[in-house]
């Protein structure tokens, strides 16, 4: 038996180890200015098993006899194997395509990495304030990456995984309450809230689960934690710290100033590699602020719904009415000047954009895509746009575009298959009447990018952020709008899909007439009755249901494009 | 009926126009500004045909009567496919992999890109001297990358169009007899010898092509032209001038130096942007002096011979018996320290090497594979080696490697599937005991990068460069060395391949017990006398030959693994 304890990230958190073999050393030695023991056998096979724990090496030790009671690999395999296939076959989907089965489950599998449970027998470490708590009978889960997961990894787990994704929001809510400024994490990890990206999108995944009519949680503190992290602490990329002078700025002036590019920084609190992101700040921020307003509407806060609702239009304030793109603008109010909406920012675009340039965050107003219509023109200029999107060229060689903009990978035209910000887009044509756009656009991108052969899958995985999107999406359908209780419909990748949903119902989704080429939606039904949507409530499927989808290899122009039907979003009309 | 001319890359060399309309033209005004004139129709559609010309608009317009006489596009594309089966049917290929075969002839299609005839009716434009010169009944080619083509592309047209390469090798000697210098061009273009990259691959298409009997050609004077480019002219890297301080202590001391990564230029003739790339030119350059020497040899110039045959060796002033790399020293012969083979060389690691990292040029010694395993410490190191070529992680993040060297992608560990200096590097393990690796790896190669998807072609194709690897490997063989009339075998893709060789014989491959896992080798006969050579001869071949290779799922470590049957290169002994 041996013991001890690593440190991680120079502390105070610390990881306890208990390890046991089963054949019994004849020598046992320190290694010399190592933390390091060495053990010596007469066997030439020897098995070992260990156990991990953050609160101590004696619960180690209790983790391994509750959860490893052998020395066989295979039996531990077996068990492991078991839970993996219970899991998974929380939904099944049947067809031909073999290779699309194997992307599919490998991305559920994947949507599963994160958050992790960290619960020992019912007491976890936090890395908020570096205490053993009690869990009082809900574990508590830890480690997520909320700027990639708030999309689809969550809404997923609304369906199929309610009671976890409840103690999850209660895990975030009482990380928030154990930490010294009581705000609400955005990249929580074992040590601690790492802060990590922009944006406080923890609001998004609180507002989703209650506005679906999960209630395990409570509301009131999540709202007190969200409001102080969006407003009492600095919207400032990877920093945690109260308001800074640029923040000041924001709440009174709508938005978020940028600097020219011959501008030095002049304000000590921004991260002098990730720096201000003013657009995508800008736009993260204005979504948050609709959660927010909605979750102070459900407790009857009048007065905060009005505030953050206005906030949540101050996407406005740096829209060019010119290029109808995002454009930053300097303190003064005035947009910077040239601007190249693909190159501008500097590395990884970070002055003003992150991780990608101007024409992904174009599209980054999940809450208001209806607004985004208006301001763009009108439905065909919207749809014009989104075609340029995916065909307007890098403009420079891969690898010098790269330099600048690594994450900004897996390049359809502008469109970066890689990155989480892209995810909803080919989804939007949804809104201007071309439905089919979305089928096509959808299918070509599941196939082209996420492959059961050596190129794997684009850019990062990010805990799940990425393939959620790929489970949703070869479903046949799309949580565009976290927060929104609806769906948008794509196009399915299998002819029969069955969900358990979490609270014992069944939602089916056919598609009739399924084959490689039918990419198409020619008809629907939900329920039996006919479906000219393109997209369906939560409401619509939680009880259970069915939806059939009837496919073509060629468009019906009709399905879905009536304008009066499109996916909901905020009314242009309701900002003040 | 309109006629011009434009003038190329600022001249004097210039291509002509000759434009005919079906319909009548009711006005013709000329655009202001600009070099072009406006045609008012009267008609919605248009038909209009035109020819271009080196000579004159004249010849333009009998370029167009000769090669076009009708409006129809159809009816052209009709000519134009005619033209392409009987060409592309020179190869047969047979199998159930459909898409090995599209990617065979996609491949053997752009092998043909390059050269270009340039006759016109008997007569023809030469950059070198910007005349017009008759051609005396054989065509005039020009355009080429030999840097890239003499590798496979030459070495196939020996095979299949004799005749052509033929051609082709008469029109280099033209180029050069034109020429002020005299010089063999590298890098013929319609504009001249704009002698990119380095080397004088030249000389290995000559000598390659009177290896394998063809004799359409005047060797004495393409010895003279491709003497003059090796001794007269400087060896840096696209630089076409006189030798300069560098090449004198090249010829001298038997290496190219090169600087400290602190070291400031000193010569001035250094191409500011492409530098020294000392190794490779030694490699290169070693190669082309066993060309030259063979050539000498042939011509019966035994001065010559021995002086250049001692030149092939200079690698060896190179290879650092520490690390079994080539590795650059300084003027006084000191290796560079420290360094980095992965990243040494600053962009596109041009100092050292060039395009590619030190990894790749560690291979580049194909006249003399034999003394390479001898230098690294025989057979099993060599394998080592070899290994772990293809094991040895980039070591950065992609962009950051890119942005460096961004010629070297198709990565698999330090390999490059995407530049030419690789191609040859898979066949290796044939001379050191270990076909079956060639065979798998081969195999694997194709299949991942070479594939009927969007991925299409690994790096720049280079003018047929790249594909006729893919032409020759899918057949199950390869040209290692150019200039030595030998082919190494590696793993057909196909059931059968019959080739109609340009002497009017036929070279048959049959792959017995054929399927997507049968990649490795069980035994072979060829003309029905068992064959357990991993190479055979063109000797073998060119009279007719049908090979049988009987393939399997696991390899056969025995055969053609007998150290005593290796492909064969200079002996390690002959150096003085």
């Amino acid at each position: 038996m041996l013991s001890g304890y690593q440190i991680i990230q120079e502390g105070p958190t610390k990881v306890y180890l208990y390890l046991e073999t089963e054949q019994v050393p004849v020598a046992t030695n320190p290694v010399k200015g190592n933390a390091a023991v060495a053990l010596k056998f007469r066997e030439n096979h020897i098995a070992l098993r260990y156990g991990v724990s953050f609160i101590s090496s004696e619960q180690a030790r209790e983790n391994l006899e509750r959860e490893i009671r052998t020395y066989s690999v295979d039996q531990v395999a077996q068990i492991g194997r078991k839970i993996w296939n219970e899991t998974l076959s929380k939904i099944k989907v049947e067809g031909d395509d073999e290779n699309a089965k194997t992307v599919f489950y490998t991305s559920l599998y994947r949507a599963y990495e994160r958050m992790i449970k960290l619960s020992e027998d019912g007491r976890y470490y936090s890395g908020s304030d570096q205490e053993i708590h009690n869990d009082a009978g809900i574990p508590f889960y830890n480690d997520d990456w909320i700027r990639d997961t708030y999309r689809a990894t969550h809404p997923l787990r609304i369906l199929i995984e309610p009671d976890m994704e409840e103690a999850m929001i209660t895990s975030y809510i009482r990380m928030a309450q154990e930490s010294k400024e009581g705000w609400m994490p955005t990249f929580p990890e074992v040590t601690g809230d790492s802060h990590r990206m922009n944006g406080n999108h923890a609001v998004a995944v609180i507002w989703d689960a209650y506005s679906k009519g999960l209630r395990g949680f409570d509301l009131e503190a999540a709202y007190n934690a969200c409001r102080g992290a969006i407003c009492d602490k600095s919207l400032l990329p990877w920093v945690k710290a109260p308001n800074s002078e640029l923040d000041d700025f924001y709440w009174e002036k709508g938005f978020y100033p940028a600097l020219h590019p011959d501008e030095k920084e002049y304000c000590s609190a921004v991260h002098p590699f990730e720096k201000r992101q003013a657009i995508s700040v800008i736009l993260g921020n204005s979504y948050d602020n609709w959660c927010l307003a909605e979750i102070a509407k459900a407790l009857g806060k009048t007065e905060d719904y009005e505030y953050f609702l206005n906030a949540s239009y101050f996407y406005r304030n740096v829209f060019n009415p010119e290029t109808k793109f995002f454009h930053p603008k300097d303190r003064h109010g005035k947009f910077i000047e040239p601007f190249d909406y693909r190159y501008a920012g500097g590395q990884g675009a970070r002055e003003y954009y992150g991780e990608n340039n101007g024409w992904i965050y174009r599209w980054d107003v999940q809450h208001n895509i209806a607004d985004l219509i208006h301001l763009m023109g009108g439905p065909d200029e919207f749809i014009r746009n989104l075609n340029d999107m995916f065909r307007t060229p890098l403009g420079k060689s891969k690898y010098a575009f790269y330099a600048q903009i690594p994450d900004h990978t897996g390049n359809v035209g502008q469109f970066s298959m890689a990155n989480e910000p892209c995810l909803h887009i080919p989804y939007l044509y949804n809104y201007a009447g071309q439905p089919w756009k979305t089928q096509q656009r959808i299918t070509k991108l599941l196939r082209e990018w996420f492959r059961n052969d050596l190129m794997g899958v684009p850019g990062d995985e990010d805990g799940g952020g990425m393939t959620a999107f790929v489970v949703f999406s070869s479903m046949g359908f799309y949580p565009v709008t976290p927060g929104s209780p609806t769906y948008n419909i794509g196009s399915p990748q299998f002819e029969k899909v069955t969900l358990k949903l979490g609270n014992g119902n069944t939602f089916r989704i056919i598609a009739e007439n399924y084959g490689a080429d039918n990419k198409y939606i020619q008809s629907a039904t939900l329920n039996g009755k006919e479906w000219n949507k393109p997209w369906f409530a939560h409401s619509d499927i939680i009880e259970g249901a069915t939806l059939v989808l009837v496919m073509g290899d060629k468009p019906n122009y009709q399905w879905g494009a009536d304008l009066e039907m499109v996916p909901p979003s905020l009314d242009p009309l309701n900002y003040q």
